[in-house]
């Protein structure tokens, strides 16, 4: 409950903007909360469910004035709205944003803000497969980690300033440079959303009493795909576009993997799939014992 | 609450013979229920956490006299348990099981039985990630699917005694024909399951630190097919081994679908990604619509 900030900008009012939104507002971390969306039927809906916060009709209005703008945008849209904000920065601003690739992010954000301008990118591992203001809750990002960017050049006040408010929005902060993140996150998050959305393609595409069975009884294992499979799908391309290099690298192994254990089903080798289920089933002891899941 | 058979017999007490006696327990379905595992400590487990049923040091105690046999078993020990027990069946037993995969099943049990007994292939959709005697509750079959073959040599009173035993287990039955069954389970359930087992071992492989960050934030996407990828690996590879035709079949159709998406992440082809991604948003829906998820 400590007042970090006396403005803060949300810019992009989906699920993380509104969530970001309603816990700093319940945490009383700023004094004013300014918000904008690109598109009006955000703003409007943003409205309608009582958003507290003030929507702007422009991105000039909303950012002006702000010691923190955070940009909870699909990565796509990074390049254009930091070119459009620019001007409007007041002096000594950091601006962060929220989305799931570093290094394009990087790439398309900092060359834009004036030099009078801290960036230090971010992205909190939290999310449900919702999207839109009204999907969005206070507590989305309690006990949920929240990876931040060092890039090097940012005055150690304004870090330790992010830090702090994303700590009291619920989340563990952790600090890494942007290549490692790019590189856990295409294994944990990205391949496993292309996989996804594969599956749940494949099964789209078989005749159509087949396809109406696969629905009906999909109590076991193909109901996890869909969820993750009904992401939002502009937010998702955007990810592909941009780490697109980690991706293709971690599909190449996947892929590779996948081919072996096919193999082992077609020459009937029981014992590599089962040397391999045996495996695996580690792996989640160690998750569950790190506390990530119940 | 009908008492419908006078002694029933749960060979295998995991998770799915441990539900099954439970709930046919609470429900008062059978006067006797008889049980056995060729595993001892699965014997001792099921004693010791008094699990309602007789427990028996030996397969033919535990299904002579029994009107009903359920093999819940691993797919790959059905054709020994089967040759096992024939000479202890009783004329007109009805026999039964609980496998993924169906024409497996009937292969290698259909011929081991005596003629005086009847053969009625089953599958229940439900499941957990969790397996033996212990991670058994009475209401795993509430509301999914029990499927059921009807191999068209069995007489209609035994078909319609083993369909309300299953209903009044709380499961909704569905008659359909092995092949069929098969197909079906490839897609919702085999082909998800290898791919989980897949990913988590691709991430099992990777460099130590990299390993170790994956567990620690695997909170999005990943998670989900970890939980998948902990289920029994005997149960697993027995599946894959006997329904090998369908899952390669599914396997090739899913490998072509990711091969198409890592060309268009490769060439930049966003617009191929949110065609597919939009397309997936549906089934999710039907899913939801069909109350198979919530």
């Amino acid at each position: 409950m400590t007042e970090l900030y006396d403005k803060i900008a949300v810019i992009g009012i989906g699920l993380i903007g509104a969530s970001i939104a309603l816990a700093a507002r319940h945490g009383g971390l700023a004094k004013a909360i300014s918000s904008f969306d690109a598109d009006p039927a955000a703003r409007s809906e943003a409205k309608q469910i009582g958003l507290p916060v003030e929507i702007q009709d422009n991105l000039a209005d909303a950012v002006s004035d702000a010691e923190l703008v955070i940009l909870a945008i699909p990565v796509g849209a990074m390049a254009k709205v930091a070119e459009d904000m620019a001007p409007y920065l007041a002096p000594g601003a950091v601006v962060t944003d929220t989305g799931s690739t570093k290094r394009s992010v990087i790439r398309d954000v900092a060359p834009k803000l004036p030099e009078t301008a801290w960036f230090i990118p971010g992205h909190p591992l939290a999310g449900t497969e919702f999207s839109g203001p009204a999907s969005g809750f206070p507590n989305l990002f309690k006990q949920r980690y929240w990876l931040l960017i060092d890039e090097g050049n940012v005055e150690p006040a304004a870090k330790e300033k992010l830090e702090s408010f994303c700590a009291q929005l619920g989340a563990m902060v952790e600090w890494m440079d942007s290549d490692y993140h790019d590189r856990v996150l295409a294994i944990t998050s990205h391949l496993p959303h292309l996989i996804a959305y594969t599956i749940v393609g494949t099964a789209v595409d078989l005749e159509t009493d087949l396809k109406n069975d696969v629905i009906r009884f999909s109590a076991s294992g193909f109901r996890d795909f869909t969820r993750i499979a009904s992401s939002d799908p502009t937010m998702w391309r955007d990810i592909f576009m941009s780490n697109d290099e980690a991706v293709l690298e971690m599909l190449q192994r996947f892929s590779e993997d996948l081919s072996y254990l096919q193999r082992a089903i077609r020459w009937q080798e029981g014992d590599k799939l089962f040397d391999l289920f045996t495996r695996t089933r580690a792996i989640r002891r160690s998750i569950i014992s790190e506390g990530q899941d119940n």
